[in-house]
């Protein structure tokens, strides 16, 4: 097992299965030389404590379960990172996310809710690999009412 | 012609003018290295069945209308990349897109509608190149009201 | 004193103290080999004449402030590229802006608020470095509400 999975089963967590796509004109990763580069997660969460798949935060969804959620996306891009790389220990940086909050009118705690994924990402790769850069946004309206989506860049070893 | 753009002829669609900007603040895209990444694109589309430059996706503008939106948008990018590389079969892979739908309260086919853009990405330079990475959102606003906008990350070879 | 740091001073600028974050998990921009890509800034702006922190552009701030504003984002996001690679001159290509304003129902002039930022890389990088790639969208809500918020990636040599 990889470090960083030995390290996220510490904190009590496992890798979820890869989000699946319906259809073949897209994936949920492109490692192009040696960046790679995912998709906005956001479908398929596991049904961790907190977790909300659909709904607006700051009415329906609870900031708190707003940061259970971006913790759940954050282990489902995880995932996808092994499927394409095959091991997470092969992660040299977290470059940046990008998370995108379906937001209430006036909910602005956007980068409270993201610190779900962020982290995650940190504690799970260390401070060195896991610190990374970051933008946090409210949007009107996500896919099929998620609540959060993420996108992330990230430098790996080939 | 290059293998991309014949794809596309046999697909009935031609490319249209690059985009032009107010200011030479900024540019279409720009290639740094290998690694192209474009503009947000969007104004300037071609009159082709279905588009619509401007308005709310899910009240003003149906979601056929947006996924041939979305597809028009392809093209324009297309356009872009030729311009700068020269030639499209200089694209190795289409990394990511990342759609925005300007979206009336409540639409949640944003998936939907960028499809158009994918399918044709997808189609013109065939599953290896063209298969990608994408986030899809719904935003609020966007500028002089486009109904849809892209931006994109390629690898070329130089 | 580095050219573009000078050409700031010409300008009447000069560079602010770089944004602080209240965790560790995240930081103001990773240098990926010589691919610096930052964090959305918007936090922590420097007190100029119509720069407003926080507020809907289009209805409590106005264009003129909005531009201003993202010029006010544009010098921070430089205070973070001093901060990491150590000189402004190290920047070979400023790639792409990505520039999200907070903004009232049907404010559309997002791309007129943007500028702000784009003039500002333009005139202090000079026209071959400092044309670029930009985006530039209405989103529903920002943390803290802040007024704008952008991204930005940068080629720089080592």
């Amino acid at each position: 097992m990889s470090a960083v999975e030995a390290r996220l089963e510490k904190l009590g967590f496992t890798l979820p299965p890869p989000p699946k796509f319906p259809s073949a004109n897209r994936t949920a990763g492109v490692l192009s030389e040696n960046l790679l580069m995912l998709s906005g997660h956001g479908s398929g969460l596991p049904n961790l404590p907190g977790v909300r798949q659909r709904g607006k935060v700051g009415s329906e969804v609870s900031e708190q379960e707003g940061y259970a959620t971006a913790r759940a996306v954050a282990l489902m891009m995880m995932s996808t990172i092994k499927e394409i790389v095959g091991d997470l220990d092969k992660v040299v940086r977290v470059i940046r996310i990008f998370g995108m909050v379906n937001s209430a009118p006036n909910f602005e705690r956007q980068s409270a809710v993201i610190d779900g994924a962020s982290d995650l990402f940190f504690e799970a790769f260390g401070p060195e690999v896991g610190q990374h850069a970051r933008a946090a946004i409210g949007v009107a309206e996500l896919p099929q009412r998620f609540a959060v989506e993420i996108m992330g860049d990230f430098r790996v070893r080939l």
